[in-house]
């Protein structure tokens, strides 16, 4: 049984929950190439739609994820990776989860404080 | 704050959570409206990719999915939909879950019995 990756130009989308809170941390894309390096790799590794190219999620923060356990979807062409986060958040911007805003009266608010300082981790933004 | 339908030709990842359990139940897209119905109505409304349309889950099955609290990501291209799942399950082959298969030694295998009878739902395939 093999994954769909024509349905979205050669990617799944891969939802990345934490294993033992259940918080959905991040959504991202993988490739077969991605997906073959997470599996094998153990931590997860996504394709990048902007820059074209595999990253592994905190090859620069160093906030990787540990897979530890992959799950796909009825048309096989999603995936739910259950990890656990190295580091205190996952969301470039500093937050714990990149889903910190929720709609509330029809304006998306923030919802929780910073996790961490981002331009300590990632350098100033220019 | 937009949400951003255009890196994904117009549509926006939304992945569904059960807002009790934390289970991820599925991953679904949304085009502007319906996000719009989604919140309007109170009900998940999605975009179906391969019939060109706007379906509300749960419109055949009577499964639907009730809207508790919507999120979004940094980067404003995804959701976050925790609901109250009404029926016995969200995967139209009769499990709670969509992601009822996981990776176990690079097989796909099921994790879960169905929670309902896909056929007394559905009707008979042909």
């Amino acid at each position: 049984m093999q994954l769909d990756f024509q349905k979205s130009d050669g990617l799944v989308t891969a939802v990345i929950q934490d294993h033992r809170s259940g918080r959905v941390l991040m959504v991202g894309f993988m490739n077969e190439d991605a997906f073959r390096k997470t599996v094998d790799s153990g931590f997860a590794t996504f394709y990048s739609r902007s820059r074209h190219k595999l990253w592994v999620k905190g090859e620069t923060s160093g906030h990787r994820l540990v897979v530890k356990e992959i799950a796909t979807d009825c048309d096989q062409d999603a995936l739910l990776v259950r990890v656990e986060a190295q580091g205190p958040g996952v969301c470039h911007n500093g937050y714990q989860s990149c889903f910190y805003r929720r709609l509330d009266n029809g304006l998306w608010v923030e919802s929780e404080p910073r996790a961490y300082d981002p331009d300590a981790v990632y350098g100033s933004k220019p």
